[in-house]
Order: structure tokens, then sequence, then C-alpha cells
């Protein structure tokens, strides 16, 4: 019996060809395919599925030797094969990094230049013309980015086409490509008044949790917007509602939230100067082919030299 | 009697000094000084006042021999100024490029992030996923920029940063910096159709007028978005409104109308897809401190040469 290349995302028909053509000792099935007794023959797992019966398929599947993810984060996955040391586990951070940027810089630049506000207005058919002062341009300004890998590196290479200051924060320190300034994590908190953005981009782990607390807020500027399209565990909600319903900041953006879907009683929808959208930074235009050809390199050093080579998750780091 | 400097904008008490300091052959006065005899007398007019009252004075002003505008445009002067070939008329052309490129990338970036879909229904409490087939991203789109002056350029230099293909239209066709492709306004039909943004940054001139009509939108992409922060005369407005209601073209930002401010009954208010913002796009964070060195480089050399250098405006072309 061959053993099993399980697809469980969804796979243009071009795509499903080509991993067959590859993979040709295993038998490719996908999620329709499937026969529940097949559990100990999956090798390889292309993608996930959270529904009920797949997770319980799952457990059946002993002798897993890699799965590629096809989100940036894993933290999802069990802890059997998350945490397995002989378990090869592959992401697909990077392909976000592009469209997250634009959604920072959709909501700094609606911000900045009042469009959510006319959007506002348009229904009363009246010409209101904002306040010039309420008017800002980004040249000049300084933004503070939490996480300096593939996101944080794109925000700050369109941020300096903007003609800012980019300011980043990594475990290191260490130089990144366009950042003007670094900082370590344990020495980034006296960089927070000097900033007019600040961007969470971190991934989840345990030295983020809870990192954006009530000092962070008020060391912020009252001028300040405070975006987080990392993870949600990484703000105190209490601690930002109060920054924004007392104006020690000027804006929020939040897309991740502790609890997601966000429950409808949160006080977070009515928070005032907070934009909310559900987790959606990120969402890929044509995300079919933006994940493939990673999946497919994988494959390929997969089957000839026993091991995927691209975007490999290092589990002690939780990401 | 000394001639007058007649100061009609809003200016900082150090730019005034500095005003005095340059032109000592001058009375230096500023709106609220000026004796209604004094017309003769004025020489040098630094911005301008619709005010009845002012006016009728300047009428008075028989003497003139330079305006410094405040604005881009300058049709609102009276023709016996701006038509006058004994007037140096400058204008502040440039400083408007920023914030108005700021704000096209606003609208764009809301738009294919779907930022202004949430910022609407966020007061409905509800987790509210849009169609991943509503996300786009700008790399590899194409934009299509009438006007490659200050401003067209501009919004190209942030475009290629953005990874798109740039395409422009102006008079000759004649290359320019940040644009892949140039085209003479009178070959540019066939670019149309190409472009996933099209972008009016003209001034207003009798060539452009109701430019963009229903064979214009009728050859756009269905899934394109049309921008005008140049001159409202461009759009057929009824064209416009008919594109976009029977999905011609996917969405629309106009920032400048035929008639301004925009009536109340005017049917633009309640079109579908369409953002409409009240003439804001140009505006500037610092205005005085962002004028005042044109105009204080234009009096030096007025004052030693006769004749103001920086942003001289050929009445010709009607801008």
């Amino acid at each position: 019996m061959k053993d099993i290349l399980l697809v469980l995302t969804k796979t243009k028909p071009h795509q499903l060809e080509r991993i067959k053509q590859l993979a040709v000792d295993y038998d490719v099935l996908t999620v329709d395919e499937i026969d529940e007794n097949d559990g100990e023959r999956v090798k390889i797992i292309y993608g996930w599925n959270r529904s009920e019966d797949v997770l319980a398929f799952i457990k059946t599947c002993v002798n897993v030797s890699w799965v590629q993810a096809t989100s940036a984060g894993v933290d999802y996955l069990p802890e059997n094969i998350k945490n397995n040391a002989d378990v090869f586990v592959t992401n697909v951070s990077g392909i976000h990094a592009i469209p997250i940027s634009e959604t920072v810089f959709a909501y700094i630049l609606g911000t900045y230049r009042n469009l959510f506000y006319s959007a506002k207005v348009q229904a009363n058919n009246v010409w209101d013309v904002p306040d010039p002062n309420s008017f800002h341009s980004l040249t000049g300004k300084t933004m503070l980015i939490f996480g300096a890998g593939n996101i944080g590196e794109e925000i700050a290479r369109i941020a300096k086409a903007f003609r800012m200051h980019t300011m980043g924060v990594n475990t290191s320190g260490k130089d990144r490509a366009f950042f003007d300034q670094m900082y370590a994590l344990d020495k980034s908190f006296s960089a927070i008044g000097q900033a007019d953005f600040v961007i969470n981009a971190l991934p989840a782990t345990e030295l983020t949790n809870d990192l954006y607390d009530k000092p962070f807020f008020n060391a912020m500027k009252d001028s300040a917007l405070f975006i987080n399209i990392g993870r949600g565990q990484a703000v105190v909600e209490e601690a930002l509602i109060h920054a924004l319903e007392e104006d020690l900041i000027a804006g929020a953006y939040l897309d991740v939230f502790k609890k997601e879907p966000l429950p409808s009683d949160s006080p977070l929808w009515q928070t005032k100067n907070l934009l909310i959208t559900p987790h959606f930074s990120g969402v890929v235009e044509h995300f079919r082919d933006e994940i493939f050809p990673i999946f497919e390199e994988n494959l390929i050093n997969f089957i000839e030299k026993k091991e995927p080579t691209k975007n490999i998750v290092r589990s002690e780091r939780g990401y």
C-alpha cells in the first residue's frame, strides 16, 4: 500500500495534477476521497481543516512526517504535530506580508486624510469640510514596528517610500533592511514616545503576551495611532479601551483579538476612534496561486531528500 | 509714499517679520491695516481673499505688478490680473502633490482592503467577513494617470513602490520619471482599457473639459476605479453616475465637482460605489510653513531683479 498525501486545502485542477505528477509513489487524496481506515497511511498533509470529522480522522494519522500549513501562524495545530520532533511543519509565512502592509497603510492614510470621516457623512448630502488641523501627511512621521520579519519589513519598505522615519523591534536589535533604527525588545520602551504609529507585527509567543498594556499606551504620544495586525493576545484590551476613551492616544486599528470571532458584547466594537476588522488584513488576492509554489518546492525536496526546505516552522520559538 | 505689499493670507508673526525685513522699501500691510484709498499704492499681493469688501478694494489696485497666489489653480483671479501681461502671477503648485497622492492611495487601499466596508458595519457589533474575492492587492496592477506634473509624478512614484505598472498622459507623450509608459493626450484612448485605476490629475484647461465622458467610461475595465483629484469640469457627471449604477466600472472617488460646494440635491451623493470628499485632497498639514518659502524666494528676486522666479503661471495654458 502506498503512503497518502492528503490535500485539505482548495486546490485548482492543474495544481492537483502537478502534485500527482511529482508524488508518483503516493496516493494523492482529497478530503472526500479518504477512507476512515486510511489514517496510518497518511504521510503528508497539505492544508488543514478544522471540522470535527476531519480533526477526528487526523488523530488516527500517527505516521505523518510533514504538514504544509496554508497559514503563517500554526498555533491551531495539535500538540502531537507541532511539538513533535519527527514531524516537519512548514507554513506560508511571507505571502501575507504584502496584503497586511497594504491594509496597514489603508488605515493610516484613511485616518490621516479624513476619508473614513467623509465616507460616513456622505449619506447626509452635506459638503462637510473637516478642520484643516485634522489633516496630516506621512512625510517626516515616525513609525515603530514591533516585529521585523517579512511583514514588518514590507511595512517599513512602504513607509520609507512615504518619506517616513522607521524604527523596528526584534529579539536581538540587529539591523534590518528599510529600518533606520532597530531596538531589542527589552530595550524598546524608550522608543515608544517618539512614534506617530506603533504597529504590532509580532507572532504569538509567550514573550509578547499582554505586551501592549497600560504603561505602554501611557508612553505613546497622544497624537499617535496603534495598530495590531499580529496576534490578539499581545494587547490588553481594557488598557487600549481606556487609552482611546481618555484620548491618551489618537486612534487604533485592530484586526486580531484575544477571542475570535470578537463577541458581539465586546466593548471594543463601540470604542471611540477604534477601527475593527475581522482578522482579514492578510487575505491574499489569489490565495491558491500564492501558496502553491511554496508547497511545490517543499514537495520536490521532501520526495528527493526526505525533508521540506522552505518556511520550516521552528517550534521552539512558537512560530 | 512707499509702495504697498498687501498680505491677504494668514501669516505667522515671524514670517511677517521676515517679509518686512526683505521689503524695507514697502509698506507691508495686512487686510486690517489697509485704507480704502491705498489701492493705487499696492504693488504686491500675497494670498487672496474672496470677501466682497476685499474684492472691491482689489479693483482699485490698478498698479499691481505681482500676485503670489496660495493655491495651485488661479482660475478665480479676475481677468485684469490673470490675463494681464504686466502682472506676474505665481502659484504654490507642488506643495499639494504629497497630500493629494496620499489621499489617492487612502481611497485605493481603503477600497481594495475593504476598510470602508468594515468602518461602516462596525456599528452593528457583528464579525462580518467580506467575500475573499473582494480583497485585492496593488501588486502588478496598472495605473493610468492623466497629468504627469508634480501631482501625477508623486502618485506614480508611490505606485512604483507598491509594485504597480504606471502609464501617464501629458500633452506631448514625453517620458517622465516613475512612468513606465507615456501617451500623448490625443493618443491615449487605447490605454484606458488596460488600467485598473484611472486618475485625473490634469489642471483645468479647455482641452480637458468633459474629457471623461460616456465613451471613456465604456472603455474602462469593469473592475477599474476612477479618481478625480484634478478639476471638476473634466468629468461628465451624468456619464459617471451611469457607469457606476450599471456596474460598468467598480468604483469612483471625486474630490472636485462642476459646481462647488456640491449642491445637496446632486444625485452624486447617493450614487453607488462613489466616494465624495469636499475638495480637500490637497489640504497640507502645515500650510503656512509650506507656502512661505515659495513667497520668500520670489520676494527676494522681485526686489532684486523686478521679477519672481518660482512657479510663474503661464496664462496662455490656463494654469
